[in-house]
């Protein structure tokens, strides 16, 4: 059993405390928030104790792990003091906003060899890895394009919009790591609109987005779509499809159930599909969760660690300067 | 060319003389019918001559086979007649609503041999063939089951209703002849109920049903469930459904396009089923012209023939006995 | 939390011990098993202590209610010694595969309230259910036919069925309680023919059968199909439709993931369906665990109880008589 | 009816010569062909007369309307030539590979006015158009997002290729066009890369494209993405999505029956989609005869007329300038 602390009990920490408690081969070692009352929250429901600061985790003996799940400008410095402390670190997306930052965070840890997965749970999900393995086994021949559908169901709130860094930094950023995934090949162009569609007036006071669409291609010309939206009224959204020479591959939507409508004026109408990243990813999470201890126990790399985080990153402000510029921005202009 | 004369200007005839005019390889030779206008029309539309009476068409050296769509009683007779003047007969179901009569007329063609070919159009739908042909390819190893649906959009007048012979003469028969088209094997035993659920007074005023559920058995143990109503709101409802001891075949329904529609209170809501038969089996009616014109150039039995006929209608009146005595009634005692 | 014992622990009271164990509201207090190092296994697991005998679990002040899922001759036996406890009862089904004892059981616990579930999950399940709860909110009008398409994924052991009683008593029991849980009235009579197409051999020695057929009516005319094979090669096979004046719902499969492949021979082509109850039905075993202790602490009788055993069991000896007698048996005639 | 004659019997022209042949309110006046075995071929199966030169059809007034399906370079010649003959014109795509000419063709036209359809014939799919019917009647809200999935099955010939005008004059065109029937607004900036990943040789020596991404922007922010392939094994893939505010709105692809097979290796497996666009829009191109039929008799103007094509023009040209520039290109550049 790997004793994993979480840091940042909001409605992410919070979930993967649940799923760390519920987990067959992890423990709920504590949990911290600089928000008190949701850290004794999420312990009285576990029944784990409460770590008084972040410091006394990363020092504390009962516990292997942490799961940083906190404000993104605390993810780098945490884990700077959980590699420091010796801890393998599960962190959750972005490593930060500021690439220096990142790469700042990267030099500071190198050389040691603590495990750092990054929270990018899509690659877990079992449609998704599935059309991926389906894909590296051959089975759409050579991969030409890739088109990722992303949306969610509902616009957040103004606070979270403020904190996010931006829709390509924040909603995109999980489409760039799976495009990566997907790719099998990094991407070395970036295209990239933003709109605001939605909630024009506060997109335009925060100069931010809450629909997209994104070119991306590969050096040896793959070709990949990304679309965003925060108005997905039926639900999560959340598609990828993978086109080759010899076939293709969907991974498509999860509903509650199966069951279908038929009347005078329709015909198969069945229910929204589940409605967001809780949801729709429960499987995924749990797999993540597995996934960190094997590399922990195993003394091995996460499937998924922090090049990869940054590398998104990098995907990400790639997009923000095409978008602001109107034309295709290389990967090398940027990181 | 074979030109064709059709008997018979009613929905289901003047469907056939459109269906035979646009045909490659047929040509409307005359039409006829008891209510003239129907003839009239019929015939304006294509262009062709109003035959005064039945026998000029089985007399004309003009009309080289006759399709016969007029109402059941006549059936046998205008078989007869058209068998003697050497003419070949696509006939609509059922031959007669007597199993007597059919005898009778199987007596009276005896040992002449023209094609005489039973309007079981749903051999010929494209979904229901590619699912037998890959049953009898072994696609599913050893058949099992088979369930066939079988729904109509609304009741029938009472007109209809009158002259229909019964639920299991009128409906069934086309299920029962696809369950024998399926099963590759002679049902032996047959259980039926019949049910007064849409309009029970009607159905108590004529002793029929609108509803049904149907178990046959053959001689090898292969089982099968066919179900009838006369209220698929949602549009004609046609699926077989062929399991074996490695797989499973569905052929289902057609929609008239593959929109679908999402919003916050479901998913992939898609249109009505096609209404009837008229739009649902459209390439089967195409494809039975089709079979008839093939089977008489080429001198060869033909797909489905006077015999099938017969043993559907066996089937019938052993679902009828069946529904009466509230018991498994072998074949063997009908026919 | 509902501390609830375990009786028996082979596969499904190995799952049950799961599902205890990790629901938020109940907690696994012991486990039994007459095989003594299955208990251990399944203690070990949970952490919970082994009872040494099942008397030992009834008279555990330790112990609030008892979940039995041990082999069907002890369930009577076992019903009547937790009541006479005092402790709520979730049993697994069948209560016997005697008519008679049940009835002796229901005598034996006459006047005694605790609760008593029985384990009938279906009706448990997310889809299942909701197709149930718009059906009696009136979305299909009034409900005429339903479907319910029940096949295994395989052949279970010699050994299996030995014990089991025969197809009806121990696999279409679960249908037969669905069919009543969907039909919202009671069946009275009963059609039912056994098939040996599997393995004809071991089926004619056991005087059993592994497919079947089945027609339900009840008082007021609506119809019910059940078909059953053990040979659903593609997964398990759990579907229920629903026909009403105004509409259909199909409850339909569930698949692990949602990826379709498309190659020049296939479209849409999909994994095979969930393999066996322990998947398939994975939310409604852990939503019958939340009815028992929702129906224990509130009080409240349970969503499906004794009497409900016993109404399928009475269902399941129809169909037998009816197989045996190839005529509508009267479930009137049974008990 | 009207009598239509056809200019060019090639693949196209043989279709929609056999279309309107079979169409109830047109007739197959004549037929022509700069390859004179074509023409006579043609002629052949439909019983029409063969003209000798494309000016004796303009002349004829055995001809009220002409249908122009000849090669790319003698469209605005026939145009001009019909249009000073007085007949209307239904006029394959492009108009011209030249946005001079076709401007110079307006000119040459420009205040008489005969009907003159174009050849989008997407329009006239009774999917497509259903589910811009819906959008339109505001079932998706304020419409967001286009997404356009538009793969041909398989690479034509060299020869083809080198007549096309290159990906996005030639194939893109129709989705540069469905984009605009879609997005209800113009749209005013256009970014598109091309790939060379089926045939990089053939292409390189072409310099032309088998592989487009497409991102359009309207005015107002509409998002629009086309995705272009020659390499949809599984048949010709043409998809719609319309996403919007309170819904989105899908039109996929049909397929040759509803057939799906189950084994212990897949659930779910459906035929190829219909191969191509004989096939695909069969009903849209007989539905585009008819709309001609009905613009030419009522005096109203076509539903997709010169400047549709026109336009669609100008959205391929701005597309190869912002493949070659790598940046947002404005149409307004353009023309």
């Amino acid at each position: 059993m790997l004793r994993i602390a979480v840091l940042g009990c909001g409605r992410i920490g919070g979930m993967h405390a649940a799923n760390i408690a519920a987990h067959p081969r992890a423990a709920l070692a504590a949990v911290y928030d600089v928000h008190r009352p949701s850290a004794d929250d999420t312990a009285a429901r576990h029944g784990v104790s409460v770590a008084e600061t972040a410091e006394a985790v990363f020092a504390s003996p009962e516990v292997d792990a942490v799961l940083i799940a906190t404000a993104t400008p605390t993810h780098a410095d945490y884990i700077e003091q959980s590699v420091a402390a010796g801890k393998p670190v599960l962190c959750e997306k972005p490593i930060d906003l500021s690439l220096a930052r990142v790469n700042a965070c990267a030099e500071a840890i190198r050389g040691r060899d603590p495990v750092i997965q990054l929270g990018f749970n899509r690659r877990f999900d079992p449609g998704h890895r599935a059309a991926r393995d389906a894909m590296r086994a051959g089975e759409i021949g050579d991969l030409h394009q890739v088109v990722i559908t992303s949306r969610d169901p509902g616009m957040p709130s103004r606070a979270y919009y403020e904190a996010a860094g931006g829709l390509f930094r924040d909603m995109t950023i999980h489409d760039f790591d799976l495009a990566r995934f997907m790719l099998d090949e990094e991407p070395e162009e970036v295209f990239a609109i933003g709109g605001r569609l939605i909630d024009p007036a506060l997109m335009a006071e925060l100069d931010d987005f809450d629909t997209a669409m994104v070119i991306l291609r590969t050096a040896s010309g793959r070709q990949c779509h990304i679309n965003n939206s925060r108005t997905a009224s039926y639900g999560y959204d959340q598609r990828v499809e993978l086109l080759g020479t010899t076939g293709m591959l969907i991974s498509g939507n999860r509903k509650p159930h199966e069951v279908s409508h038929f009347s005078a004026r329709h015909t198969e109408k069945a229910a929204p599909y589940l409605n967001f990243f809780v949801e729709r990813y429960h499987e995924a999470f749990n797999a993540e969760i597995g996934a960190f201890v094997d590399a922990v126990e195993k003394g091995i790399p996460p499937e998924v660690g922090f090049e990869d985080g940054r590398r998104a990153l990098i995907l990400a402000e790639a997009a923000m300067k095409s978008a602001a510029e109107g034309r295709f921005v290389r990967v090398s202009e940027i990181g």
